[in-house]
């Protein structure tokens, strides 16, 4: 075994080892809400992720309790038994529950302080004839766990240094390392510092086959086949650049280690003022468009929401604007696309290539068709035909602002929600309460290791 | 033969046909001079040119008359004994003569109003050992002067309308049809109606061979092969462009032929007031910049030109200036750039692109150059570093200014003007009494048939 370093046996003395008290609160929770479960004798209980490999962080407070049926109920018996189980169990703690939906519902409840997930999910015989993606986890948790042994402390420093680092959680907005996609690295390369040394040469497409067995090719640029199911990457929601942040990640602290890796850092902040001065220094324009969150999970609507900033951008760019930097959050209640311009506003003339002039039919229509405008042209320019026309869009905030907008392929749920209606803001104005942190974050662009080096 | 139109007759008849004065005159001074030649006994006169193949147009005032000397004398002999006789020649009839250069020295002298050229060259025996390209010239009046029987008409019908349509001119300047390819096409085609008719369908690289004798492939837009050199493309200077603006001129004269097509226009005119308000309407930013003529010939000044303001274009648009419109224009005393600029001002801030993360040894590298810097970045975006930097011009015209345009791959000749000094005006003081036309030609840009048309 490799020796861990003693900044990183205070690290995990200090903040990650849960204390013996957290420790008795959630196994006391577990236990009880096991008990309920028995009880019913409608499903068994199991604690599957972090809690059941004993591989949470000290100040997590997360419970996951599956509850598993036989896989003779069909789908809505399941979900209708499955989640009226769960009420039952969580009614029997506390009225603060609620139900929530992934792939199918459950039941969200607080229990002593202890955020606990209730999951229905089937009860399979081996992962490849699971019903839905929450069957799998049950056999994820006994493969860490019987494995885990002796790599625990190894798991709690990635884990920190990838939650601190920006690169942890699989969600669509972060595109990062799942918890059990940590687990499975420290026990492909044995220690959280022979992890860190091959990750500061990882390439691109990299692929980690613990189980020898991968059944198909992946093409996402970190690629782990999950030892339960050969047909299944791990990694599938990293990004490139998480990745490659990762990267940076284990050079940089290969080359200088601190504790300054392991610190969740506090969000930046801007006020309207200093955005005010900001983009008076850079010379940008800032426009903002806002409107209401499409309602539906995160899952769904970050997706629609980058694919719909790209669309936009491209717009943009086509008509002659050129954006610097552009973003989106979804927030709780409204959504944010946020541009910010090196050109946003632009003369009202611009070229319109024709075709060539020996392409005798279409040459003449188009000289038939620009022949009587005010602006000078056809011409012709390395023998194809070319005008000046009037531009469609003299203005980025103008394009922004009006129902052309619609017209750009944005997802389909962010298209319904900007049918009702949207607002635009330009400079200072873009500021708002909510998207503070938003805004001061896509103004202070830098990577992971930037951040961490340009603190010190 | 085909039948000219009733226009067309009366053009030639009002406008076209030399009057028996003008040609007296001119065959007048054309013999006057051939005599002083064979008087001097030193070499065989000869006239060349639209004079001796009868296909000048009314107005023309000039004679060409070539001095042919033995090809044993030596180059430098020819020179020297060329230039003393033309001078010799020249001052029997007048004082108003000077000395000027293509190929090699000739004399031009006025003589009774007629522009006459007097030029040395050798009479070599077939134009496959000419040691000049004068040389060749004899050949072309001979092998024209025997066939353009009958066909004088429709010449003189060709050249007026490509004048007046802005493509008659193998200069630099014009790169458009010469005097000879003009002859060429009447034979070609049989008249100028049929030529005009075939000209509708023209498309790029074209090729007539009427010597059925090509000796080698030519990559010309247009490729009229030299009847008397197969090596040679006659119509090697004509651009693109003037060959599809002959094109349109053919169609638009099949469609409706009217006498517009044979009046040469009037050179546009703008004042200052007039360019500041066009300036101000169209929301474009203009910048001119003007030095001093090199003191070469056209033929060498303007190529340089044009490849100066492509490279100024080029640099201006790498650095995010956005060029709408660009040309030259060489002056007896100054020469001139012209910018339209759509994007004059930028932030000073820009986007710079850095190795990917994965190449470790530059992607550190690029990490360290640009971590202190007092600007957002480096961050990671596609799995590349990237991070803004300052731009290094956010004026195209303190671009345009600075030393840094002299690093530009100018033209020689050029360089070594700029070098030694140059302005830079921007907006309405871009207006200049010597270069008024060529800036009210760069804002009226139409094509020949465009502006017939619409002046219709």
């Amino acid at each position: 075994m490799v020796k861990r370093s003693p900044l990183e046996e205070e690290i995990l003395a200090r903040h990650l080892r849960p204390t013996k008290k957290e420790r008795d609160l959630i196994c006391g929770v577990a236990d009880e809400i096991l008990a309920a479960i028995r009880e019913s004798g409608k499903a068994e209980g199991m604690v599957v992720g972090s809690v059941a490999r004993n591989t949470w962080v000290k100040g997590d407070r997360d419970l996951d309790v599956f509850m598993l049926f036989d896989p003779a109920v069909p789908r809505e018996g399941l979900e209708r038994d499955g989640l009226a189980l769960a009420r039952a169990v969580a009614s029997r703690f506390t009225d603060e529950f609620c139900e929530k939906y992934a792939e199918h519902p459950y039941i969200s409840a607080c229990i002593r302080s202890v955020d606990v997930d209730l999951v229905p999910c089937y009860k399979v015989g081996n992962p490849t004839s699971i019903q839905s993606a929450v069957d799998r986890t049950p056999f994820h948790t006994r493969y860490i766990a019987e494995k885990i042994n002796g790599l625990v402390d190894d798991v709690l420093l990635l884990k920190q240094f990838a939650k601190a680092g920006g690169v942890y959680g699989s969600d669509q907005m972060t595109e990062g390392f799942s918890g059990y996609l940590c687990e499975l690295l420290i026990l492909h390369y044995g220690s959280f510092s022979q992890l860190l040394k091959a990750a500061a040469a990882w390439r691109p497409h990299l692929v980690i086959d613990i189980g020898h067995h991968a059944a198909k090719e992946f093409d996402e640029p970190l690629v782990v086949i999950d030892p339960v199911d050969p047909r299944r990457n791990v990694a599938a929601a990293v990004s490139i650049d998480r990745m490659a942040e990762f990267i940076e990640l284990a050079r940089g602290y290969a080359e200088a280690p601190s504790g300054k890796f392991f610190e969740i850092p506090d969000p930046p902040i801007i006020s309207r003022d200093d955005l005010a001065a900001l983009l008076e220094e850079r010379g940008t324009a800032l426009i903002a468009v806002t409107f209401r969150t499409p309602p539906y999970i995160e899952e769904i609507v970050v997706p629609q929401l980058k694919r719909s900033v790209l669309a936009v951008t491209a717009h943009l760019e086509r008509n002659g604007f050129v954006v610097h930097h552009a973003h989106y959050r979804m927030g709780t209640a409204r959504c944010i696309f946020l541009f910010e311009m090196l050109v946003a506003d632009l003369p009202k003339i611009r070229r319109h290539m024709g075709p060539p002039v020996w392409n005798r039919v279409n040459a003449e229509k188009f000289r038939e068709k620009h022949l009587a405008q005010p602006l000078p042209g056809p011409y012709i320019a390395d023998g194809r035909y070319e005008t000046e026309v009037f531009r469609e869009w003299s203005n980025a905030a103008a394009f922004l602002s009006s129902p052309a907008l619609l017209s750009v392929s944005l997802g389909r749920h962010v298209r319904q929600s900007l049918e009702k209606d949207w607002q635009v803001t330009e400079g200072a104005e873009c500021w708002d309460e909510e998207f503070a942190p938003f805004i001061a974050s896509f103004f202070a662009r830098c990577s992971p290791l930037t951040r961490i080096q340009r603190n010190e």
